[in-house]
């Protein structure tokens, strides 16, 4: 079983309209309404893709009460702990040709919630192959939480897939993952290096290694990714850049190298994986969600192949 | 007992960002979730006024749970009728100098789902001295859903007050309420008049009294408002205007026209408080929100003046 972590969980409100105007009132043509979070949008795809998967994390108040009903609507496990603090909303504005998102700031989480959680997180992921410990912390949270997180699952067998940005992702490396996955601009603020061509995020990769990451896998959009393990250094390339929305491409990687992890798969496998579901995700309209068709057809024409050592 | 319909509800989230740029991410600093719809701010003032009310109306899905417990948070009574579709919520995003809103479209009612309204109405309006309808209608009612109503209402022995817009206001004159409440905008809308001055509004509201209305009440911003009765013509006007939220002055007058005919008080009486109380209203921040200071204070400085008859 793989076990996702959304400590910071959001009911994702997308609104269509006309034209965003500022100062007026806009009438909404269209309301989607999901289950949000990096975590969650891992633990959606795993769940299409037909592996056991159980999302945990903290949910609070009646905006997370909707979060949970939504994820039993997609037929998604979940065991999260309860916290007083409500649930956070984001709201996606989408005009021609382009969105305004509205990020409301999440919940205040208290010690002893804290505590609870990991109780319930150490127990869960005794049964768990690998843990994805995925998205923003919330308020109240140390800044290390990943790394105790890491720490109890390493203790308790599981392998763990970190995707973390800024300062979470620097404390959670500590605790030496197996996987974390950097997209570019989470390379170059989480180095100090500017991530411009294939082999600028492989150096980049090599620092994160230094700092704790056993296998770093660095997400480039259409440039595809770059894998850096102690043996290899491989990138991985779908035949073309595709016309969608990039949002949850990062998520359907994750769930795929967590996947492939936690069947034994190979890098070169497990990066063609990734790269599948990654274009899968685009194609598909909204974050969570991956269209298997063109997984399918994409696959045969990655490719892979084997960088330089930096 | 006041009875107020509130027939298209809303969660009302108010965010506060520094500034709202288009196709960004935008923080949110501060988020405020109301009870919202017209109906359910007149329910508010009048329970702030100490006044017997229950507020009614049509409540769905999650979101309308959500209106339910803060309705109760906020000690509301209500018994609302339950529908399938989902209670729409509206977002505002405030930045100075100004705010955006984003109004869902809101849910579809069944005809079987007004059916089993009408007999929840027809029950509570029995016991209702004064029914206050107000606000937009839901997609699926018929245009004359406030007629009918107003109607049953009546059957009943009730006083009836109509805050409506467009055709529901149209329709509704046709059963004559005791009083209808257009603001400026809504009266030129209605009658086809340009409204520049409180005699044009005098003139405007004798067009809907011959639709149906027996009393119709203008309210003219920081101009004050006019009551327009078979026997007479009254200009009720604050000493000055006041810097604040605009939002709910309308709804707050309307309370203290329901809480005024209900006990009989006189024209003069009630148009003296519904201009107190739509300044207090404009002075809170929040829709549904009335500061008794400003009301207390503004009072004795409120003039009343006969308008000669149009």
């Amino acid at each position: 079983m793989i076990l996702t972590v959304t400590l910071n969980p959001a009911l994702d409100l997308t609104y269509t309209v006309p034209e965003l105007k500022r100062h007026a009132v806009c009438r909404v043509s269209d309301v989607r309404v999901q289950p949000g979070g990096k975590g969650l949008n891992v633990a959606r795809v795993l769940r299409s893709m037909g592996t056991p998967v159980l999302a945990t994390g903290l949910l609070g108040g009646s905006t997370g009460e909707q979060v949970r009903c939504l994820l039993e609507d997609k037929a998604v496990l979940h065991r999260f702990a309860p916290i007083e603090g409500d649930t956070r909303r984001t709201v996606v504005v989408a005009d021609k040709p382009g969105v305004t998102s509205l990020w409301e700031p999440g919940p205040m989480v208290t010690d002893k919630e804290w505590a609870a959680f990991l109780a319930l997180f150490n127990g869960l992921s005794a049964s768990a192959a690998t843990v994805v410990l995925a998205g923003s912390l919330p308020q109240g949270l140390p800044p290390d939480a990943y790394a105790t997180l890491i720490d109890m699952a390493h203790a308790n067998g599981a392998l763990t897939v970190l995707d973390a940005d800024g300062l979470a992702l620097r404390h959670g490396l500590k605790a030496g993952p197996a996987v974390v996955k950097p997209n570019a601009a989470e390379l170059a603020a989480a180095t100090g290096l500017s991530i411009e061509t294939p082999s600028g995020a492989a150096q980049a990769a090599q620092l994160l290694r230094a700092d704790g990451a056993r296998t770093v896998v660095s997400s480039l959009g259409s440039s595809g990714l770059i894998v850096s393990t102690t043996e290899q250094t491989l990138h991985a390339r779908p035949p073309r850049s595709l016309n969608g929305n990039p949002t949850g491409a990062g998520d359907a990687a994750v769930a795929a190298i967590a996947n492939g992890i936690t069947r034994g798969a190979g890098w070169s496998d497990i990066a063609t994986d990734a790269v599948a579901f990654s274009a899968a995700a685009v194609v598909a309209s909204t974050a969570g969600e991956v269209c298997f068709d063109t997984a399918r057809d994409i696959r045969p024409h990655i490719t892979v192949n084997q960088l330089p050592g930096v």
